[in-house]
C-alpha cells in the first residue's frame, strides 16, 4: 500500500490524545502528520516524540499542513460542523468522533454538504459497530436464522458520571451509542422516544435524573429499551439482548477470569469504556486507515450521525415532557443507503 | 405433629390433579380427604388409589366431607370467590390458586370477609415466593447490602400459549406472577401500568398481541419492566434483575448441564412451568401444610390477591388504550401488613 | 399405597438425625418407628416429638420394635456389617449409608449373604445418583449422542476437614463418592488406582496430605481423574466433566444468583454438602420409600458398596506406595447386574 | 521512535505468511524488509504488494539484505538452530517461533551461544504469555492474593489434527504450550513427566494415541495435569484452572454471544487456534517490535525454549515407556533469570 497515511488529529483532549497514540503506535499504515488544539501546550505534549508532526492552535491550519492526507476530528462537538465542512472543501477523508454535530439542524447541513459533493468523505465514530460482540450479533440478525427482531433490551452503565454531566446527557451522550447500535442492528429508522425516570439513585449527584429508562420505537414496530445508569458505582456494563421470532441472543455477558475464594466465585467487571471497547477503537481506526488508503469509505455515514442527533434531541424533549415524542427526519439523500447502512 | 392434615382439593384439572399427587405422594404430613369437580369422572380418576378419600361434584359438599381440615382451591378462577367465602364460613384454612378472584370487586369482597373474621385463613398460590432463586433475591434486597432497589427487569417467556389465550391474558394471567413478585420483592404497592405492543411475532396466533412490554411503577418511584412473550418458541424462561443503588443481582440464569459438541456449547432450557418451578410448588404446599398443622398462616394474603387483581385489571385497560393507567386500591384493612408482606 | 412405611433409623449422629427429620417431615409415605443409638440421650433427643416412635440403645432391638417395616442404617461404618446381616435375617429392606462396609472382606461377606438370600434387600446411600445434575449426565451418556466416554475430570472440594481426618480418608471417604459415580456413569468396573500428592496446602492441618490427585482406570480404558482438596477454604464444590468421542458435558457449574457490586460480579458457592445435595438426599429417601412400599429395590446395590470399598482400599495402598495399584474384585454373583447398575 | 523496524521473515508457510501480513498491515512501527523460503514462488507470493521487500531462497541471504534490522523465524523447526546462530553472529534481534529448537542438544547450543554473546537477542514465540486471559491469571498468581499455587488443571483440544500428526506430537508440539505456560505461571522448572493413554477416540486417525493425559511435576511440588485431545471434533478449547491455597481461578471459559433457540442456549466455540489467539499473536509481535525499536528484549528467552524442548523430550519418553520420567536440565547460565522469567 506504499506511503503511510498522514492524519491531522483535531483536538488533544482525552479522546484526541488516545487517537494520536493509536495512530502512532498501534495502527499500521498511518502516521500523525498534525495535531491541533486551541490549548497548544496540550497539543505539543500530545505530539511530543512523534517524527514529522506539526502542531497548530487552529484546526483549519492543521488541515493545510504538509503531509496531511486525512482528518480525525476529536475536538468538542460544537466544533465538528466547521471541521467537517472544511475537510469536505479540501476533499479530505474524515473520521469524526460522535456526536457528529450535536444539533440536528447543523447535522443536516453536514449531510447536505456531503450530498452536494456527490461522494462520501465522512465516517462517524460509532465504534460499537467494530466491537466483536456487536459484529457477531449483527451477523446473526442479518443471517436471518432467528427471524425478525421484535425487541432489543439494552443496559448501559458507568461507574460514575463526569462533573457537569446533566440529565439531558444521559440521553444525548450515553444513549446515543444505543441509538446508533439499534438503527444499525435492526436496519430501521427510529420513530418515537419515551423516557421514564425512576426515583434517582442516592449514588447520583444531587439533581441528576439517574438512572433513566429509554424506550425507542422503530419504523417496522420493533421496541428498544435502554437502562442508562451513569452512577451505578460498580462498573462499565454494556449489554444487549435481541429477542426475535425464533430465538434470542445476548452479548456483553462475557466473563473474564473467574476467581473463587472464601467470598464466592467472582468475575472482574471492567471499569472503563476505553478498556471495554479498546479493541473496537483499534479496529475502527485500523479499518478506516485501510479503507482510506484504498480510496474507500465504509463506516457509519453522516446520515447516521444526523439520525442519531435527531433521535437524541427528541429523547431530550421526551425526558422533559414525560411524553412519547415522535422523531421527524428529513428526506434521505440518495447518497446514503438504508438506516444503519 | 400427630395426625395428618386432611385436605379437600377443589378442582381436578391439570393444576388440581398435580396438587392431589403432591399432597398424596410428595408432601409430608398431609392426606387428600376429598376431591371435588363438576366433572365427577375426572374427580374419580384423580382420587383413584388414595385411601379414605371422598369424591364430590359440589365444592361445598367437599368442604363438609369427613376428615377435611383444610382446603386447596384449584378450580377455575370464577369459582374462587364462592369457595373462599364457604371456607371462611367454616373456619377452614385455605390455599387458593391464583388468580384469587379475577375481578377486583370480587377480590375486595373476599378481603372484606376475611377482615370481618378478624383472622387470616387464606393463603394465595403465588408460588414464586417459594422458589430458591426468588428467596435468595428477596433476602439480598431485604438485607440492605445493595441499597434501595431502583428497577426490576423481568423476562417471562413460554414456548407457546394455550388455545383461546387472549391478548388480555398476557397481562392478567402471565404477568400477574411478576405483579406479585414485584410487590413482594420491593415491599411496595404498584401505582401505574403502561403496556407497549411491539409488532407481534409471526410465531403467535393471528390476532394475539404477543410479545408485550409492561411497565409498572411503584409508590416510591421504582420502575419494573416485564417482557412477556408467550409464544417465543424456545423455552420457559423466567428471569429477574434487580438494579439497586449499590449493585445489581440476577436470578433465573442458572444453567443446567453444559454440553459441547460440534454445534457449540449448549445448555438445555426448561420447556415448562411445572418443571422450572416444581420445587417451588412442592415447597409452597409443604410450608402451607406445616404452618396449617401448627395453627399458623404465613404466605401471601388475600390482600396480595386483591392487589394483583387490581393491577392486572389496570394493565388490561392500559393495553387497550395504549396509555399509562393509574392503579386505585381500596384502603388496606388492619389485618394485613404492608405490600407484599 | 395405604399404610405409612415404619422405618427404624440406626444411629442418631449428624447424618442419622438428618434422616429422622427427613422421614418425619419431608418424605411422604413413611414414619419413624424406632431410633437406636448407644448414646440413648442422643437417640431420645432425635426422636422427641415424633408420635409412636420407640428408642433403643441396641440396633437389633430396634429392628424388632413394633411397627418396623424397613431399616435406615446411619451408624458408624464399622457397625454396618452387623446391622445389614441382622436386617437380612429378618427380611427387612434396608437403606445403608456409605461406606457400606469399610473393609472389602466385610463388604464381600454382605454381598455373599444377600446372594444366598437370592433377592436384594439392601440399597447403599450413594446419593449422587439422585442429584439432578448427575441424573442428567447419566441420561446423556446412556443416550449415546456423545459417543463413548474417554475421560472424566472430577473436582471434590470441602471448606475444611473434620478433626481427626487422615490422609487415607481423602481417598476412602471423600473420593469414594467419585468411585461410585464413575462406576455408575461409565457402567464399568475400575481396574487400577494411582494417587499423586502435590505439596500440601498451608491451609491443611499439619501432616495431612491435602490436596491429592487420584487417577482411576476402567476396564475398557477410560481414565478418571479426581482433584480432592478437603481444606480448600472457600466452599463445597463437586464438578464433573465427561469427555467423549463426540463432545463433552459438564455438571456442577450451575450458578445461583449473580450479584454485581463494586467488588465485581459474584456468585455464592455452597459451603456444605448437605446444602449442595439436599435435594439428592430427599430424592434418594423418597425413592427408596416409594420403592419399598411397592415391594421393589431399585438403587445402588451391595455389590456397588463392595466395589467401592475395594477400590478405596486399593487407593489407600496407592497413596502409601506412590505406585499404580491394581484393583482385584471377587467374581460378581448373578444377583447383581453390571457395574454401577 | 522514528524509522520503521525492517524485519526479515524466514519461512513463508502458513505461520510465516500470517506474520508477514501482521507486520505489514496490523503492527505499528515495522515493515517487512525481506522474505525467505526455499520455495521462492511461495516467498514471492507472500511478499507481493509490499514495498521495498526483497525475496530470497536462502535464509542467510535474507539476514544480509538491505534494510534488515531484525529477524522473525517462522521456518520449520529443524532450520531454527542455524537461523538463530546466524542472527546472533550479526547481532540481530530475533523473534523465533516455537519450538525454538526441537532437540534439547541443539537448543542448548543456542542457549550457550547467546550466553557467550553476553546479551539477549532471542525471544521465543510462546504467544500464550500475551493472551489477555493468561496475563490476568499470571498477575493474579504473582499478586499473591490466592497464596501458593498447588495445581494447574489444563485442557487443550483441537477439532482435528493435521495429516501426519504423530502420537509424539501431542506431547512435543501441542502440550509444549502448556509446558511453557506452566513454567511461566508458576515461576518454577518442571522436574518430571508422566503420560497416560486412555483408550483412543474413534474420532482419531488409526494408530494415534489421542487423547492423552499428561502430568507435570514442578521443583516445589506443584502438579500440572493436561488433557490433550487433538481430534475432539468440536472446537479449539484452551482452558486453565489454577488451584491455590486460598482460592482458585479459571481462564478460557469466556463465552461469546449466547443464542437461545428451540435447541437450547448455545455459545459458539472457536474452531481454530489463530482465531482464539489472534489478539495474543498481534500483541506478541507488537510488543516485540516496540521493545526492539527501544533496544530491549523482554519476552520468553532462549532458556525458556531450551527448557520446553527438554521437558517435551522427556514427555515423549514417558509416553513410550508408560513411566514417570525425570527432566534433567543443564545448569542455567547467569544471563537468564528464574524459570519462566
Amino acid at each position: 500500500m506504499g506511503e503511510l497515511l498522514g492524519v491531522a488529529v483535531l483536538g488533544a483532549g482525552h479522546m484526541g490524545a488516545d487517537h494520536v497514540r493509536r495512530l502512532d503506535r498501534v495502527v499500521s499504515g498511518a502516521r500523525v502528520a498534525a495535531v491541533a488544539d486551541p490549548d497548544t501546550a496540550r497539543a505539543e505534549e500530545t505530539a511530543a516524540g512523534i517524527e514529522g508532526v506539526s502542531v497548530h492552535a487552529d484546526a483549519t491550519a492543521a488541515l493545510d499542513a504538509p503531509g496531511v492526507d486525512a482528518v480525525l476530528v476529536a475536538s468538542p462537538g460544537p466544533a465538528h460542523e466547521e471541521a467537517l465542512l472544511a475537510a469536505f472543501a479540501r476533499g479530505l477523508p474524515v473520521l469524526c468522533e460522535k456526536p457528529m454535530v450535536p444539533d440536528p439542524a447543523g447535522a443536516l447541513r453536514v449531510v447536505e454538504a456531503e450530498a452536494r459533493l456527490g461522494r462520501r468523505l465522512a465516517q462517524i465514530g460509532f465504534m460499537r459497530r467494530y466491537d466483536a460482540g456487536y459484529l457477531r450479533l449483527k451477523a446473526l440478525l442479518d443471517g436471518g436464522r432467528l427471524g425478525r427482531p421484535l425487541m432489543l433490551h439494552c443496559t448501559h452503565r458507568n461507574v460514575s458520571s463526569p462533573a457537569h454531566f446533566t440529565s439531558h446527557m444521559l440521553v444525548n451522550s450515553s444513549v446515543s451509542h444505543e441509538i446508533d447500535a439499534a438503527r444499525w442492528l435492526l436496519g430501521q429508522e427510529l420513530t418515537a422516544v419515551t423516557v421514564l425516570r425512576p426515583a434517582p439513585s442516592a449514588g447520583a449527584p444531587e439533581g441528576l435524573a439517574d438512572p433513566q429508562f429509554v424506550l425507542l420505537e422503530t419504523e417496522r414496530g420493533a421496541l428498544v429499551d435502554v437502562e442508562v445508569f451513569v452512577n451505578c458505582g460498580f462498573g462499565y456494563q454494556v449489554r444487549c439482548e435481541a429477542v426475535c421470532e425464533a430465538g434470542s441472543a445476548r452479548i456483553g455477558e462475557e466473563e473474564a477470569m473467574s476467581v473463587t475464594t472464601r467470598d464466592g466465585a467472582r468475575q472482574e467487571v471492567p471499569q472503563d469504556c476505553l478498556v471495554r471497547f479498546a479493541d473496537a477503537y483499534d479496529r475502527e481506526v485500523q479499518t478506516w486507515v485501510d479503507a482510506t488508503r484504498g480510496g474507500r469509505v465504509t463506516g457509519p455515514s453522516a446520515w447516521d450521525g444526523y439520525a442519531a442527533s435527531t433521535v437524541a434531541e427528541a429523547g431530550v424533549r421526551a425526558l422533559e415532557t414525560g411524553r412519547r415524542t415522535s422523531v421527524a427526519l428529513a428526506p434521505r439523500p440518495a447518497l446514503y443507503g438504508g438506516a444503519g447502512r
